[in-house]
């Protein structure tokens, strides 16, 4: 949800007593059941083409990325709703988007349990709202404290040569270290490393200071660096959006245990640690500033 | 949503055992915990325009489809999601949108929990998801049984003058009458009588007459007829969409009482019976086909 909006939706509204968390984080948190609920729009020439994208992959996304955000809240995803806008001329689309959904819905029990349908004059959009619950309580944006480790899945940036549409949400992985590990706050990178590491330590009202050298650099990355001259390989990392993995803040001693024994399929990487002061750093010892070049939602 | 798609849901979807009542009612109803959601979404040009109305109307009127869908149901509104897809040109229309909605959810009590912005090239669209809880129950489109008294709140047609956006949903008389009367079935008219009564009686395996003679016309109704010679004030009663009213069905002593009884601000009228024979009927004892004249959603 775009920062300013946010704000001011937590200006105006008033303080809800069905919300255990509202605007702000991953996902919403309701009373009095604890369910969570998140809700990703994508539109055609933003998240996607459908000039050149298929259908399919497209429809995939649309799960895919609200898969994500229950994933950030150690959330185990139950139900999802579809509302889409279909361009007149193309209104064969609706059934694409569920083909690409549905296997994906089947692997993580997601019921598509209802929606919306609308034909118009306008370009295609995929609206998709997806409830669950967290067995062990939801993972915060909040939770981080001073000292606490910085730990990332997988491998970052490059994520438009492919990855933003296949990726597999970390929803698996999540459920299993919430279960076994005491973590303290979670994100999805869907707007670039830099960008959702400063989220997470401003929601915690504390700073991250991120080692540049231990930045798990995707293939993708290094390849869009060759081919576009668009900034070195760490840049893109550090840049790029939908890459999707999780940031964890993590207590010190846990974090040294998980990544000795990378109980997940998906190598975790310790790439930096939490500080009192507010802020992104870059180094591991004497910080300087890390410039927050990760896209910017909704502007 | 559109029907053919839900059709196409339905056979595509496993049974899902998180899902008591899935695609096809006015809301879906999950397990365990009972949520009932529903999800609409609407676009400039069709269910709107942004050129002439005012935002603060259109946002209303997201809201307040929505809020229609869980009176249907006969549920109590929680929590909204609101996604928008914002006109490059005019992303201030985000805070007029939410500066329409909020009364509305101040008056039922419903938190605006979260949500998705983004910007784009296309015109305004907007969705809602809302969540909701039923204290007695859903009252589902499928338990109608002949015999039954077809019943509808307030009077029909012409919602196109101004009613289509500033009604207000039935939430509070859907939930006093399922807590005080043994409501068999509901809906909402959004496609218009005709097509809204032949839903509910299909959803239950019979059919309905109506009774033509009984039915509310509204003000707007005839005046529209007036205006555009576009039929009688009675084919926009059967025909117009968006009326937002309820359509129930009531056993008849129950009905009886409820017609003598007004117990609501708005007026209660019998307007039809369910039969066993399936379809859309008129008259009072020997019945003729009814055409079904309502918008076709989605189509």
């Amino acid at each position: 949800m775009e920062i300013e909006f946010i704000r001011a939706l937590r200006q105006r509204l008033p303080q809800n007593p069905q919300l255990l968390v509202g605007p702000g984080d991953d996902a919403a948190v309701l009373r009095p059941d604890g369910s969570i609920v998140t809700c990703d729009l994508l539109c055609d020439g933003t998240h996607f083409s459908l000039a050149t994208d298929a259908p399919e992959r497209i429809g995939r996304k649309a799960l895919a990325v609200n898969l994500s955000d229950l994933a950030a809240m150690a959330a185990k995803p139950l139900a999802g709703f579809l509302a889409v806008a279909l361009p007149r001329e193309n209104t064969a689309v609706a059934e694409q988007l569920l083909e690409g959904m549905l296997p994906l819905a089947e692997k993580f029990e997601v019921a598509i349990a209802g929606g919306d349908t609308n034909v118009w004059e306008g370009p295609l959009v995929v609206s998709i709202t997806l409830i669950g619950q967290s067995p062990h309580g939801p993972l915060l944006r909040s939770g981080a404290q001073p000292g606490d480790h910085l730990l990332v899945t997988g491998s970052l940036g490059g994520s438009l040569l492919g990855k933003h549409f296949d990726f597999t949400p970390r929803v698996e992985e999540a459920l299993y270290l919430q279960s076994h590990y005491p973590l303290h706050a979670g994100i999805d990178i869907s707007d670039g490393l830099a960008r959702d590491a400063a989220r997470l330590s401003e929601e915690s009202g504390c700073g991250v200071a991120i080692d540049l050298a231990s930045v798990p650099i995707s293939e993708a990355a290094s390849r869009m660096a060759a081919e576009d001259n668009g900034g070195s390989p760490l840049d893109r990392a550090l840049g790029d959006g939908e890459d999707f993995e999780l940031l964890l803040a993590v207590p010190p001693s846990d974090a040294a245990e998980l990544i000795a024994a990378q109980p997940l399929t998906t190598k975790l990487t310790k790439i930096g640690t939490f500080v009192e002061s507010p802020g992104l750093w870059q180094g591991t010892d004497a910080y300087r500033p890390l410039a927050i070049t990760g896209y910017e939602h909704g502007a």
